[in-house]
This record gives C-alpha cells, sequence and structure tokens, in this order.
C-alpha cells in the first residue's frame, strides 16, 4: 500500500486534532495518523510547524496546514468528496466563522479554566463558571438561529459550526461528570439534543474519546500549573 | 440620496476598522461611517454587537458581520466588484488565513504592549519588543513566499495579509517615532519596500491615519492602566 498522501500529526486528547479527522471524515478522506507524545515534539512536528509547533497539522502531500479552523477551511476547500462543511451563502459563512472564533476565544477558555481547577482556586473557577454558562446560553441562541429547525448548526448535516463546538464535548462530558451540568435540558434543550445528533453521527463516533479515559488524562493537567 | 445600504461603526484609530474600509474600497463599495465615541457605545452598536459591544462592526443592509477578518472575507465573498482579496488557491488561502491569525494572536499585542509602555515597565517592555523582532522576521519570511516577487502578499494587487498587517503600519509608525525601528532596511527589505507600496495604494491613502494624530491617540492608552 502506498504511503498516504494525507497525514495527522495529532494526539488523541486533542480536541483541536479532532476537527481535523471530523472534517476528513465529512470528505471520505483516508489519512494516516502520527500520534505525537505528551511533552515531546516530533521532528516531523518541529519542521511542519515551526511558529507554534503545535498539534494539529494536516500534511496534504508535502504541504503542512496548522490551526484547527484553518485546516477545515482547507480540508472544506481542497475536497469536493462530501457535502459542503461552510454554508454556501455569504452571511452564513460569516456568522459561523464569528461564533467558531468566539468558541475558540471566549467559551472554552472558560472551560479549560474549570478543567484546571478541580476544586482548587475556587475563585478563578466560579469566575470560569459564570462565563461558561452565560457563553452556553448564547450558543443556544446561535444553535436555534443557524440550524433552522434541523439538527445540525449546519442544518441537515455536520458543519463548521458543529465541528468547532462540538469537537469540544468530550471535554464538557467530563466537567459534566464533575458535577457541573452545562447542557441542561430546560435551559439549553436545542444543544442537548444537537450533542446526542453530533455524537451519534458517523463521521464523529469513531474519534470522540472516552469519557472516562479523558476524565483520567484532565487530571494531568493539574500537573502543568 | 437614499441613506446608505452599507454602514461601518468604527473609530478613526482602530486598526481593525480599517480593514474593513480597505476592503470596502478594493470592491469599489461606498459605505456610510458611524464614527463611535471613545468610551461611550451607542445603542446601535450594543445592538449590532451584544456579544463584544466592539468595533467595526459592517451593517449590510440589515444585516450586521462583526470581527475584522471575517468582515473582510464576507466582503470578498458579498462583493465581486473588485480584484478578489482572498488567494484563489486552496493552500494559498490557507496559508493567509494562519499569517492573519498570527499577527492578531501574537505579533500585534506585542506591538500594543509597547505602545502602552511608552517608557515605563521596562521589564514586560523588552519582552515585547524581542516578541515583536522576532516575529517581525517571520512575516519578512513569510512575505517573500507569499508575493513570488510581486509588490504585495497578494501578488500584484493588496489582498487579505496585506490588509491584515498593513492596517498596523499607523501604530508601527508612532513606535518607531519614539525610537524602535522594526522595519529595517538590512533585517526586513521586503517588508520595507512593501509599507511604502502599501500606504500608497489609492484604497489606503484616505483611511491611514496621521502618524503625529495617532501619536497623540496612543497617550491616552496610558490612561488604561
Amino acid at each position: 500500500m502506498a504511503e498516504s498522501d494525507v497525514k495527522i500529526l495529532g494526539a488523541w486528547p486533542s480536541p483541536y486534532v479532532m476537527r481535523t479527522q471530523i472534517a476528513l471524515n465529512i470528505k471520505s478522506v483516508g489519512y494516516e495518523f502520527l500520534e505525537e507524545r505528551f511533552g515531546v515534539k516530533s521532528d516531523l512536528l518541529i519542521k511542519s510547524n515551526p511558529v507554534y509547533k503545535k498539534i494539529p497539522v494536516l500534511i496534504h502531500g508535502d504541504k503542512p496546514i496548522c490551526e484547527s479552523l484553518v485546516i477545515v477551511q482547507y480540508i472544506d476547500e481542497a475536497w469536493s468528496s462530501g457535502p459542503s462543511i461552510l454554508p454556501s451563502d455569504a452571511y452564513d459563512r460569516a456568522t459561523v466563522r464569528f461564533w467558531a472564533k468566539y468558541i475558540d476565544d471566549k467559551w472554552f477558555p472558560a472551560l479549560f479554566e474549570i478543567a484546571k481547577a478541580q476544586g482548587e482556586e475556587a475563585e478563578a473557577e466560579a469566575e470560569a463558571v459564570k462565563q461558561l454558562l452565560a457563553g452556553t446560553t448564547l450558543l443556544e441562541e446561535a444553535f436555534h438561529k443557524c440550524s433552522k429547525g434541523k439538527v445540525f448548526f449546519g442544518g441537515d448535516s455536520i458543519g463548521y459550526l458543529d465541528i468547532a463546538l462540538g469537537s469540544f464535548l468530550g471535554w464538557l462530558r467530563v466537567t459534566e461528570l464533575n458535577g457541573l451540568i452545562i447542557l441542561d435540558a430546560e435551559k439549553t434543550p436545542g444543544l442537548v439534543g444537537w450533542a446526542d445528533n453530533f455524537c451519534a453521527d458517523s463521521t464523529v463516533k469513531e474519534v470522540m474519546p472516552e469519557t472516562g479515559k479523558l476524565a483520567e488524562f484532565t487530571k494531568t493537567l493539574q500537573s502543568w500549573k
């Protein structure tokens, strides 16, 4: 078998890496997954992403592409073998780009703060919880606007904003294991149903990490502080 | 005269607002500029960008679009009346998206740190200077790769990355007024020539703030600390 033309430099707990995998799955593009070891950077990673030396990197032929949302847009544009990931309308595209950036700049940092805190640093954690819940309410509203009554932000199939938010569902479940309910049938009914549909999708199922395993991993984050 | 269909909520010293203006100029789209007062948020701003309440906002018809790089991509996709702002090749698009994000996440925050410091907080300023110079060297390399021997990152005409970086040239000149040379004929000859061409372009000239006026404005930033 010929060496794959498409490679991902990644690691299983990374939501950003998962975005790359889901996008390739949507396009039915096979890829070789090169697992980076935690705390060690391979020569290929350093060469492929010299600016940040971070995963994920998508290598298409001999060309490296870095930054998960840039990669997802690249995959959508480079392969026409599957549904479009971004909406066709320019205003709808602007809307999903806005919310994807919001998720990365504001929403996930709050979730990450909580995952790291794990009961310590009560004040910072309380502030992060407040931000996360307020942000989730905004995302519930965005879901209703974007999905237009369908099951995904992208309509009938998983799109850009589904990938941007859905990649964090594993982390969300870990946080919920620890007692903080973020997606709630009363307050965010749209997102509750959406999360079920997202995780059950054939493009997602195989790459969503098992919650218990991810919970073990997040405990190691304590040592980062 | 009918009310303009295209409005910008902005303020003259904002590089992010300038991006929106340059992109509309490239497409030869006229617009109404609604100046937001410093420290006061208009009702229209709060209504149009409820998440961040920040400028710029582009209002096209009755639709608000927020976040400067999202806006620039929207303008490129919504109007075909002028050269393309993003490259046509998917890999080239990924490359300019990567560097534009780098400029916003890493490069400009260092420049902003220096603008705010103005001689105080020597240690933080020294670190920011180091980061800014290293980042500028990376951008010099990116310029040579993207421009392929032509005058702009975008080739013969101003493109996405030109707008992303060029919008900060006013701030760069203020920093240079204060004695820190960032674009240097020996170390970054490509960017020196590029900056001249960018500022002389008809889509840029009228919206680039005068350096002395901007220098006065940056002094007020001291009071933000």
